[in-house]
């Protein structure tokens, strides 16, 4: 027997290699430093830290976190930083310090971010999640995610800390760009995509890394949209939204689960047994592992308060059931002691151990455990990574008005094109959060993208920068205006920014040239930590639009952004206006490829869009009662759930049933026809939507239930089939358990939410 | 054996009755119709309609509601309605009729709004019950409850529907005027005095009234502050907020509860046996009876839809726990058919008859069914209840800022006074919702107050309504300002407006003159139904105040509004600025009172002022992770929960506890000298505040858990001690028990909750 013999069970390795263990390695497999710190640069020569040696060589470190990160929070650069072959050369190195000077060689576990790409310098960089589920399209976002993967394994990442599922209900949350939106089945379907795409079909594969599924659970439901705080919510409720998309993750065969920091209803996440066994592995039977958010246990001492001590912390975080911290310093620093005062049973300390090990055999970490720096290099940020992260931005992008069909627009004649707005060229702004400073020439803005675009008639294209993001200058308002003036077309660029200071300087905004300076311009209004109290645009934007739109000239506004956008009037003044969300390193060419009608807009929006932020929250699934009005205004979206527009029509036939009438244990097929009316091809996202007329606890009177996204060639009609059973017509019932009730169903398909035709279902009991 | 016989018991009464009964008879007692809707008034003469003369004979109401009620909702008018005699006479001959006419001679239940004041015309109009609370003064409020009682008994009202114990969590919301604000501890203990006030010693006495609490439960907690809407909640907070008042209320001996038209996580309260016979009567005990919202029965079937029928709704809520429906049509056109069809048990009907039975033996209707209208005509609105009116408002009214010491005004001199704003002088917009029209007379306003008492030189009170609550003209500004350019001091009172169009015309802006129209202007922007999406001043108000504030004029600002009022402007702006809520007949006299220094603010706000409605939600009370700030702006009040000044200043000697470390179910006293050290007596309330260091479930970092009202005299020093034990330190814990845990408390006394000194107290395990 030996833990080391690949020939053996996993179960049997683990047991074995559990045995040998001393009470310090044990604690250490839960223990995750940040990775970027056990690393130095001098010059060309990268060499590992004293401490990390001699840690490592005492088998402390089970983890390393972001080892390949660089962002302005590491406070690692494009210069210090390491590239894609230094990266697997410096996790090969890390490994092989663990495995060839520790007593017992077990490898480390590499975890890094992957929200929307690796988050590493070189790797390709994918829209934003919400963009991702704005094109509704299951299959290209298993693509993304296996490129996701493959990136990030071909240096050495073997855990990702994605995907997101929480479902978010308060668009002031900064976080709302990481999420796929506000509803559970969609973020079900994608949550399954992702876990698929991650791990793919077996984890020891040199293309897979396990997913963590977070935040577990109901961190998109913070009190006031801000980040971390209290959520107030019922368990019946916790069940059939929030737990939803983590329950089917945990199906598709996720392995990890990220413990949220928020307390629910008076217990924080991370020390919660109910949560975290009753549900996860007794309910669910989930296998893998749980890891806690970044600070999580520290939290319980220092925020929540229910632990009166570290000790008393770290001991309640492992009895509910975590088995990683994500560094932190109170497994590490107080686990031991807790174990040897009885605060926590050797045996819960071994069953957390041996959930560490038994992934780190099953990713053949024993077997393999370096990767081949050549290989990082050729695939971090391939060119086929590039055009997949160019369909991936073409498909997520909502068009969400299109007045007298101003788009798109034409490349030929003589046409000028301003393109105006502090989101025009600026490529930190159009990234998102959670990603690592790339090389200029990796990332194309919009002025770039239309640049390219009319690279055969250079003059035809003028820009301006306008104003910024958030702050109060207008002195570019002249000069955009007068470039404004000279064009026949304005495309104005605005939106957010979620790019912590990258130190890339700023713009003189009467030039829009480039400007170091020592303390640069922080733009940021969006991302982890940036809450608003309000969703309008920052800054002087409007006021931008406002000054511009007197020109009278035909006004294409583009966002760019991580959250809904409130702007009334924006939405009456503008021709047209595309939500582009953040959409990654090619998101310029892919507004280009709209813009000019090289592409046709196929996205559909996963958040209302609402009107103001004094209507929170809107969102389409509300019960029957959610209310109709304000004084001031209705309760309605300025744009619904699953709107979006195209260049060309789609014209639906009528929807029928198989079956008019089934058992509650029964099934049927809704069927409709969907034809392209118009002379473009094109693609139309089908939606299916189930409302329960009466049952015994209370309903939203529609719920997405399927979708199906259609490609179709002009005057192309093709039929779509939806599969109705358990899944659409059950609800989490009084007792927690899900239950299909007899009575009437309102089965509805259409182009979104707020539009869409009706038939009549009848289940009969069993 | 006879029912009729008073010196049986209740008990043996009921049972002898309810053996009497036909089905029909039964179901008739569970029956509440509109009051107002069974007489008529030809001239001098009322009339009862034959409709409800052919119904009470048969046994078929046992309630009435709202006989007595007058406003634009009834249709019921100053003319149409009934004076206090013809109340008092009306009601009856109603009685006689139901007890000389019907088989079994049961005395119908009368039951009529209280909300501040019973609503009937000529009644007494208190401030709003938000009002009401900020005056922090439970034996004042007792007595408030206690002549609101007075003189709806003296008419034959023999139940109310209040006290409203919703704790506020979103000012959104219409109908926070109607209760005692955010917080809990403060909601229970006005709760009590609420009981205590309208029930007296004995249901029986010519001065009591049943209480109904309402809206049970989590109805201050709905969705957006959208009226009615779904509540997200926990158990544990349900328990820990929103029940608190109830439990304590029903400890105090109130005898009904009503019914909330919300769902919470999915079950409408009107249908759920857990909140209606769990959690009441087997946890609380509760012996008295259930009565629903009006039309909540209806929302089963149309709204909640957890029902597919009238009968089957009123099935539901009747085993639930409901008995007796407010004026719907469900359980008197359904539930005979559902006993017939076996959908409910005749047992379960019994129950729910008893208690309506009991409730009359208490009130004893059957021995003295009859008013005396003399004696009513002499109680309903009497000095003596003006007087106490006029000390409500005086104490309920909020001074929020006083720069240098502007207030109180001089009533000596030649200074002009130039009064101004949408509710300087308009008698309605002061009253709030559920408030009966009143003669002119009756009423105080603003201008009324001031102009009394400068009687001696009315040349120098001058007037000008400058705009309306909530619509944009602005014809009426010039005069305003030029009014204001006379003045030395402005008093410039704005707010909102929950008055239902009572048909009184509207005014010429320029003139301020009345104009009787046949559409007047309707300005509610209040009140039940009329939830906001912003907490800004409506219409033009705050902009006639900026026109104003370019005079330079001392300027004085009067709130009169039903909820927190966020206008950062005014705030930084405004020299001295006055909350008055809605602050009823005598508000005007109040409000002058204190403008000229006859008296000395002493109210304290019972919610928190947020900056805007981004912030929401914003409570002294929330978590410790409950987040610090949104980009614009952080997540602080503009005034604080607490927060009150006055003409005087108060000085806080050190706290101190008489005992530092306690046993669990212990107690100790926390001690505090206050002192006077203004030249003006006045009043201080001291606010005591307890933290629980480290507990099994998340606590907020401060909870108020007594107060006390001192009025010192100058230089006058109290010692003011409270008693800190369970009800202080407990705490709804996992299991939904209150728990007092081992460990650190901080004690915290102080002026307002963001303003506290603090004592440790360690508490053992017992």
């Amino acid at each position: 027997m030996n833990y080391k013999d690949a020939s053996l069970s996993i179960e049997a390795r683990t047991e074995h290699l559990l045995g040998l263990m001393t009470l310090q390695e044990k604690v250490g497999q839960l223990v995750q430093l940040f990775g970027w710190k056990v690393y130095e640069r001098n010059g060309g020569q990268i060499t590992l830290t004293e401490s990390f040696k001699e840690e490592a060589a005492q088998g402390k470190i089970g983890s390393l976190y972001g080892v390949l990160r660089a962002d302005p929070w590491t406070e690692v650069t494009l210069e210090t930083g390491l590239s894609p072959r230094e990266g697997a050369e410096t996790m090969n190195a890390i490994q092989r310090c663990a495995i060839e000077h520790s007593r017992l060689g077990i490898p480390i576990l590499f975890g890094e971010e992957c929200s929307h790409g690796h988050m590493a310098i070189g790797a390709t960089v994918f829209p934003v999640p919400l963009s991702l589920a704005s094109a509704w399209n299951l299959e290209l976002y298993e693509r993304v995610c296996r490129a996701i993967a493959l990136e990030t394994r071909s240096q050495g990442g073997a855990a990702t800390y994605s995907p997101v599922l929480d479902v978010v209900r308060d668009p002031r949350w900064g976080r709302t760009e990481e999420t796929y939106g506000e509803d559970p089945y969609l973020a079900s379907a994608m949550a399954e995509a992702a876990v698929r795409g991650l791990q793919g079909e077996r984890l020891d594969a040199d293309d897979s890394v396990v997913a963590t599924l977070k935040h577990f659970a109901g961190y998109g439901s913070s009190e006031g949209g801000r980040n971390s705080a209290p959520v107030h919510m019922g368990l019946r409720e916790l069940h059939e939204v929030d737990l939803k998309p983590f329950r089917a993750a945990v199906r598709a065969g996720a392995k990890s689960v990220m413990t949220a920091y928020n307390e629910i209803d008076g217990i924080p996440c991370t020390s919660d047994p109910y949560l975290l066994t009753d549900v996860l592995r007794k309910q669910w039977g989930f296998d893998g592992f749980v890891i806690t958010d970044c600070g999580a246990i520290n939290m319980l001492v220092w925020g929540h308060d229910t632990a009166a001590s570290p000790e008393e912390a770290a001991a309640a975080a492992l009895k509910a059931g975590v088995d990683m911290e994500m560094s932190g310093d109170m497994f590490r620093a107080h686990l031991e002691q807790a174990v040897l005062n009885g605060r926590v049973d050797m045996a819960v300390l071994d069953e957390a151990v041996s959930r560490i090990l038994r992934i780190k055999f099953e990713l053949g970490l024993f077997e393999r455990p370096y990767v081949d720096p050549e290989r990082a290099a050729r695939i971090i940020g391939s060119r086929e990574h590039a055009a997949l992260a160019r369909q991936a931005a073409l498909e997520g992008i909502v068009l969400l008005k299109n007045k007298d069909r101003l788009l798109p627009l034409s490349k030929d004649g003589a046409g000028k094109i301003a393109v105006i707005g502090p989101n025009a060229d600026n490529m930190y702004n159009q990234l998102g959060d959670y990603t690592s400073p790339q090389p200029r020439q990796n990332v194309s803005t919009v002025l770039d993208g239309v640049r390219n675009r009319l690279a055969h008639a250079p003059e035809r294209v003028l820009y301006a920068p306008g104003c910024r993001i958030k702050d109060d200058s207008r002195e570019g308002f002249d000069t955009a205006v007068e470039t404004a003036a000279k064009a026949d077309v304005v495309v104005l660029v605005l939106g957010g920014s979620s790019a912590r200071d990258f130190g890339e300087g700023t713009i003189d905004l009467r030039t829009g040239a480039s400007i170091v300076t020592d303390s640069p311009h922080s733009d940021m209004d969006c991302g982890e930590g940036i809450d608003r109290a309000t969703l309008a645009l920052s800054g002087v934007q409007r006021e931008l639009a406002q000054e511009i739109a007197k020109l009278g000239k035909p006004l294409v506004v583009v966002y760019i952004n991580g959250r809904p956008v409130a702007e009334p009037w924006i939405d009456e003044r503008a021709d047209a206006i595309l939500e582009a969300w953040y959409p990654g390193q090619e998101g310029g060419g892919a507004l280009a490829d709209l813009l000019f009608g090289d592409a046709n807009p196929s996205g559909r929006l996963t958040v209302s869009i609402p009107k103001d932020v004094g209507q929170l929250p809107v969102r389409y699934n509300g019960k029957r009662t959610t209310g109709r009005r304000y004084l001031e205004t209705d309760t309605k979206p300025s744009y619904p759930f699953g709107y979006g527009l195209s260049y060309t029509e789609f014209e639906y036939g009528p929807l029928s049933l198989s079956d008019s009438e089934i058992a509650a244990n029964g099934s049927t097929r809704a069927t409709v026809c969907i034809t392209n009316k118009g002379g473009r091809a094109g693609a139309e996202t089908v939606q299916l939507y189930i409302g329960d007329k009466v049952s015994s606890v209370t309903r939203p009177a529609k719920e997405l239930k399927g979708f199906a996204k259609v490609f179709l060639a002009p005057g192309e009609t093709r039929e779509v089939t939806f599969e109705i059973g358990a899944e659409q017509l059950s609800f989490v019932g009084r007792n927690l358990e899900e239950t299909v009730e007899e009575g009437e169903f309102d089965v509805m398909v259409g182009p979104h939410s707020a539009d869409v035709q009706t038939v009549l279902l009848r289940v009969r009991g069993v």
